[in-house]
C-alpha cells in the first residue's frame, strides 16, 4: 500500500495573507506526500453569484489573495529545491473576472471598475459563456504556489519572488512540476489564487478568479542550487485555445513594457471595431485568452512585443 | 484565367540595404499581384558550408540583412493598409547560427564568436541536427517584411518599425497574413532575412539564418488605420515544438528585460548542466528553438518572464 498516495487535506479555514516564516505551519509531511488544498478565490469569497459592478469599488485590499498552508515539508532546508507535482484541480463552477481601478497592464486608460461573472461547468470545462461576446476555452490552474521567503517578517503576497508565490504562470495545470528554491527549514509551501482560466500577462490584472481544491505531490531534491522557479510541462500548453489560429497586434520599440501596451491597446482597439464590444469588456477577454510573447528582444533599438488573440473564442 | 497567379519573380539581384523611400521600384504591380521574393541570407552570402567560426569576426556589417525589392504597388497611398498573404517557401537547405560579439540578449555574457552551420532537407524539412546536441524542427519565415518609412532618408534595417521591418516574428510563416500601415505612395514592399527556424525572442541574435524564395500576395486596404503591423494566422503556431511539452525557466523581477535575460541565462545553465553543452551551443541552440513568453505583467512590482525551451528537440 502506498502510505504516500493517501491525500491530507488542507482546509481552506487555514488560509493566511501574505508570505511570513513566522506563521505556524498546519501539517508536517514527509517528502512524497499527496496534498489537497482547499483553496479561496483571490477575493476571499467577496464576490458571488449575486455581485454587482458596484461591488468592485467596495473590494477590501487587506482580504486579497489568501493561501491555504503552510505546510512543513520534512527535511526540507535551505538550499535544496521543493518540487511540486500538480496532479489535480477540482474547480467549483463559478468565478470572476473584473477590472479593479489602478491595478492591470493599461490602469491609466481603464479607470472604471468592471466586473464579469462566470458560470461554468465544473465537470466537462466546456468553454464558458463570455456574455454574449467569446466562449473562452479553460485550463485551471493554481495563480499562487510559493514558499515562505528567508527574510523574516510579512511580505506582501502580490509580488511573485524567486520563492515563487503569485507567479500567475497559466502552464501551472494539471500534468505540470514547479520547482522551487526552499529558504526555510520545512519550506513552508502555501497554495491559493486558483484561475480557471488565464492568457499569458494576465494582462488585465485577473483572470478568471475562482475557488478550487488542488491536489499535488511534494518530493524533496537535497542540496541541488536552483536560482529561479522553474518548471516542466508534460505536453503541449495552448492547445486550448490555439486551433482555429491567432489574431495577433504587434508593439515595438525599446521598452518591453511600453511595447506591450502597445499590442495590447491595438488588440482592445480590434475587438471594439471588429467585434463591437465595450472596451473593458475587450479588455477583460484579453485578461483570460490573450497570450503576450516577445517576438524579438535583439534587434537594436526596437523591440517587438506581440499579443496573441485565439480566434477560437469566437468560433 | 486568372492573371494574378501569374507569380512575377524578383531576382536577389535586385536587393539593397537599409530603407530609403528615395530607391527606385524594380517592379509595379497591381493589388492582389503573386511575387516570388529570391531572398539571400542575412550575411549576403558570406556564410557557406566552408565557413569557420574565425570568419565571424571579420563579417562586414554594412552587408547585413540584404532585402529584395522594393516593389510598389498600384493605388497604395498613405493612410492605406498593404495586406501581405504568405503563400509558401522554398528553403535552400543550408544555414547558419552564430554568436556575434556585441549582438544579442547576453552579449554581455558571450563575448566570443560561435559558428553552427546547418544542412537541412529542403523537400522533407524535417528536423535539422544540431551537432550531436539536438534536433531542431523547422518552420521557414521571412523575418524582415518591410515597406519604406515617410520620413526621407537611409534609415538602418535592424530595427523593426512601424512599417515593419526586421520584425523577426516566428510565425510569419506560410499561411499567415501580415498587415502593414503604408506611409509613402506604392507601399514600396522589401522582403528578406529569411530564416528555416527560430524561437520567440531570436535570443542569441539569429535564427537558422538561410538564403530562401518567398512567395506572397500583395492586396491593398484602402483608408483604414492601423497603428502598428498585425497579422493572422490560419491555426496553431507551436505544434511544430510542443508535443512533448517544456522545460521552463523564469526570471522574476521589476523589468521586464532583466527578467527575459535571467529567464535565458537560466535555461542555458540548465542545458550545460544536464545535457553536457558547451555554454555558447546552449545560447544558440536556445536562439533557434526556445520562445521568451511574459506570464504576467500586472502583480507590482516584480514582472515574471518566462523561457519555454521544447523537449522535443531531444526526442
Amino acid at each position: 500500500m502506498c502510505q504516500n498516495c493517501l491525500v491530507k487535506t488542507i482546509h481552506s479555514v487555514h488560509n493566511h495573507f501574505g508570505w511570513d516564516r513566522s506563521i505556524e505551519p498546519v501539517m508536517r509531511v514527509a517528502p512524497g506526500q499527496m496534498l489537497e488544498f482547499q483553496c479561496l478565490d483571490s477575493s476571499n469569497g467577496y464576490f458571488t453569484p449575486q455581485s454587482v459592478v458596484g461591488d468592485v469599488a467596495t473590494m477590501s485590499f487587506d482580504q486579497i489573495n489568501p493561501v491555504t498552508g503552510p505546510i512543513y515539508v520534512e527535511g526540507a532546508e535551505p538550499g535544496d529545491i521543493l518540487k511540486i507535482t500538480i496532479d489535480s484541480f477540482k474547480p467549483s463552477g463559478f468565478g470572476w473576472t473584473a477590472n479593479i481601478p489602478g491595478f492591470g497592464l493599461l490602469a491609466d486608460q481603464f479607470k472604471d471598475p468592471a466586473l464579469a461573472l462566470w458560470h461554468y461547468d465544473k465537470a466537462s470545462l466546456a468553454p464558458a459563456a463570455f456574455g454574449q461576446f467569446a466562449k473562452v476555452p479553460l485550463k485551471p490552474f493554481a495563480g499562487t504556489i510559493g514558499l515562505a521567503p528567508a527574510e523574516a517578517g510579512l511580505h506582501s503576497v502580490v509580488p511573485p519572488r524567486r520563492v515563487g508565490g503569485n507567479l500567475d504562470i497559466r502552464d501551472l495545470a494539471a500534468g505540470t512540476t514547479l520547482y522551487l528554491p526552499v529558504e526555510v527549514a520545512g519550506a513552508l509551501l502555501s497554495i491559493g489564487d486558483t484561475h480557471a482560466a488565464q492568457g499569458d500577462g494576465e494582462v488585465g490584472g485577473t483572470a478568471i478568479e475562482s475557488a478550487m481544491d488542488v491536489v499535488v505531490q511534494v518530493d524533496l531534491i537535497k542540496d541541488t542550487p536552483l536560482a529561479m522557479p522553474r518548471f516542466s510541462t508534460p505536453g503541449p500548453v495552448t492547445r486550448h485555445l490555439d486551433s482555429a489560429g491567432y489574431e495577433a497586434f504587434t508593439g515595438i520599440g525599446p521598452d518591453l513594457m511600453e511595447a506591450a501596451r502597445q499590442a495590447v491597446s491595438n488588440t482592445i482597439d480590434w475587438l471594439c471595431r471588429e467585434h463591437k464590444m465595450p472596451a473593458e469588456q475587450a479588455y477583460m477577454l484579453c485578461s483570460v485568452c490573450g497570450d503576450l510573447r516577445i517576438s524579438e528582444i535583439v534587434d537594436l533599438p526596437n523591440w517587438v512585443v506581440s499579443f496573441y488573440f485565439p480566434k477560437v473564442v469566437f468560433a
